[in-house]
Parts: structure tokens; sequence; C-alpha cells
């Protein structure tokens, strides 16, 4: 058995995933797919033997309400869960709400491979005046206006991403505890690149596929012992 | 508007409340009329306007689920959410699975009606070899073995709510927030009675529905300014 572990789960289909649109702090909600998605993730969990010490999720309802469909197939509903915009999806900035076909009539295909494609590069920033305006939103009324990105990078993301990481997550690790961690596309990619010293050209090309269950078992020190997708083990 | 306000909120039906069961400390799940009872409660709320800044609740689930099931339709389930086993319900000792019917067969109307009326009296403890011995759960692993109780009276449940009010609540409701506490019958009771400066008499017939939202708004010194249920507003 390991001394620590830690699954990370991107939340189940949401209703702008099947509509295949960008969703970054938009608050959408799972889809019925996306709900059976979380569900299953959970039965996985319990049939493999999974317990957890506490949960972190973002303070997005995809991934909240994944969170919990799983502990509650874990019989674990008790355990704290602390919610964290810095596990919040990234933000796409004026991509926001446009599906692929959309992104491409209006900037191009050249242009949406290169955002797709990099690491670095923001999309144009949302509008101060958007509805979605993390600005605007009550759930970010106590952040500072600095932590309320227009838009972000990959990289912007892990900016936020690794911080939480440093302070919150792998402190609790290296106590020993066993952490459910359901976020988000970028934020896990944050997490897996760091965790497997991955290159930014190779983070950008991995895709996390949704209410799939990913494991590292830890050390006393907090080296990796494994990891992959809960299925394979 | 008041300065600061506390919803209480009893759990939806449980299994067992449907099965005229003690439950006590068994982690219960709710009944399909109970979640039902939950998110009508949260349809209520949000009809009338009602906006919370965090949620409380006990360890156990009947309780959990209907605090994510209102914040759901409320949608705030972004809220931080506080679980604690000092708002858990009373704990019935003996009594914990017997119905009215067992009950009387068991130990005499007589005596049961002593159990019902009383404040201070325990029932029987609890045998320590039971699978719902508390000390027998992970959920209170971290607890001191003097807060895992195998009885209690409404007053011994009183002794464990009110310095949790004192610690936890009352402060929050000090700085002016909103606060949603769904939680149980007796944990309820003990709240009220400090509140409403009930006697024991008083507290002791006084029966709290499920799934009825009950209100209380406070001014800058945490007087009341008023209270009732939130139907009747």
């Amino acid at each position: 058995m390991a001394f620590a572990q830690l699954v990370l789960i991107r939340h189940g289909q949401s209703q702008w995933n099947q509509e295949n649109r960008f969703t970054g702090w938009v608050d959408v909600p799972l889809s019925p797919v996306g709900i059976e998605e979380a569900i299953q993730a959970g039965k996985l969990l319990a049939k493999k033997g999974y317990r957890f010490d506490a949960a972190y999720t973002s303070v997005l309802k995809r991934a909240i309400k994944t969170c919990h469909l799983i502990l509650e197939e874990l019989d674990e509903l008790w355990l704290p869960v602390t919610k964290a915009w810095q596990l919040n999806e990234r933000h796409y900035g004026a991509l926001t709400g446009l599906n692929k076909d959309e992104m491409i009539a209006k900037h191009g295909a050249e242009q949406v491979l290169l955002w797709r494609r990099s690491y670095a590069l923001q999309p144009p920033s949302m509008k101060a005046g958007d509805p979605t305006n993390p600005a605007a939103d009550a759930k970010y009324a106590a952040l500072a206006s600095k932590d309320k990105p227009l838009t972000e990078s990959l990289k912007d993301t892990l900016t936020r991403v690794l911080p939480y990481w440093e302070s919150t997550l792998a402190p609790q690790l290296k106590q020993g505890k066993r952490l459910l961690v359901a976020a988000h596309g970028n934020s896990i990619r944050a997490l897996i690149k760091h965790l497997d010293g991955m290159t930014e050209e190779q983070i950008v090309e991995l895709n996390i596929p949704t209410g799939s269950p990913y494991v590292y078992d830890f050390d006393e020190k907090l080296g990796k012992v494994r990891s992959g997708y809960v299925k394979d083990f």
C-alpha cells in the first residue's frame, strides 16, 4: 500500500462539452451523460477499494457535482470537501461559449490551430461587460482583481494551480493522506505536467478524458511509486 | 434587510423516518420522499430570494445530501460547506434502530413515554460491540473518546451543539453572514431552545418537521429581529 495517494478526475461531460463549446469559467452543469460518468467513476473507485481522507474541487458546479456523486458512491459524503477557484478550468477569454465551427468562422482555422497548440499564447480577452466576467460573479467576490482573469494561456493556468499544489495538496500528501481532486481538463494538465515532469509540448498534446480517475501513489518523500488510470490496475 | 440571517432545516425524510425507527447516529440515506422534500425546500428558498454565504451540516448523509440539494436549487453549490459531528442527531443509545412498536414491546409504554418526555434522561447505552457504535466508524476516528457517545439525553445533545454555536456559527453571524444549517430534529431543537430561550419542558414538546426551512433574522448584536417558517413570510 502506498504511503499517500492522489486521484485526479476530470468532471463528467457538461452541457457545453456535449455542444463542443469552450466553457472555461462559465458555470455550466453536467449533462445527463456527465452525471452517469461521475456515478460510474465512483462505482469503479469503490469496486477497486479506494478510500479517501479529503476531497478538493473547483468552484464550478460540474466539478463539484462530480465530486459529490463520487463520494456518494464511496459512502464518503462526510469527508471534508474544499472548493478552490485555483482548480478552475482555464479561462478561455473571448473564445468562451464558442464551438469549434464558430471559432474557425470567426478567427480562421490557422489561428485556431495556433491557440490549440500553444502553451503560452492567450486568446483575446473577454469583454469586461460580458455577463460571465468573473468580476461580476458572487463566487469570486472575495478574490483580488488580479485573480479574476479575462483570459488565460495554459501557462497562466499552471501559474495559479501550482501554488495551490504547493500550499495545500502536497502538504496533505506528505502527511500520508489520500486525496481526491475533481477538477478540469487544464487544471489537471497543470498537476500532471508538474508531477510527471512533462515538457510544454507534451502537456499541450495530452488529452484528459472526462470521468476517468487517474491515480498517483507516493512514497514518504512524495516520490512517485506508480501512476495511471484506475481502470488499468 | 436583516444584518445577519440563519436558516435551519431538518433533513428530508430518511428511510428510517419512513419506518418510524429511532435513527440517531446511524447513517441512513434519504428516502425518495426525503430527496423531493429537500429539492422543494431549495426551490422555496430560491423563490423567496434567499442567498447564503456558507452552509453547515452534520457528518450524516441525510443532512449532507439535504444541504447539497438545497444549494443546487439555489445555484450556490460553490459555497463552503462545513460538516460537523457536533450537529449530528441525538444518539439514541440502545433504542437505535427500534421502531415505536418494538420499543413498547421491549420496554413498556410507560417507560417509552418517560424517554420521549424527558429532557435529561438517557436511554440505556448502546452495546460497545454494536456495529453502529461511533467508536467503530471511520468518520469519528479523529474524535476524543468522550465525544463518541453510546447514548445521549436531549440535554447531552445541547451540551455539544451549543459550544459549536458559540465557537463557529455565532461569530459568523456577528460578521453579518447568512448561514444555512442543514441538520437534525434534536440538534435544531438545541439551537432553537438557545435562540428562543425556551424551557426544558417547551423544547421537549417542540416538533421539528422535515424539509421545512426556519429562518432567524438578527441585528448587529445578534438580537433576534424575527423568526419563523420561511413559507409564512
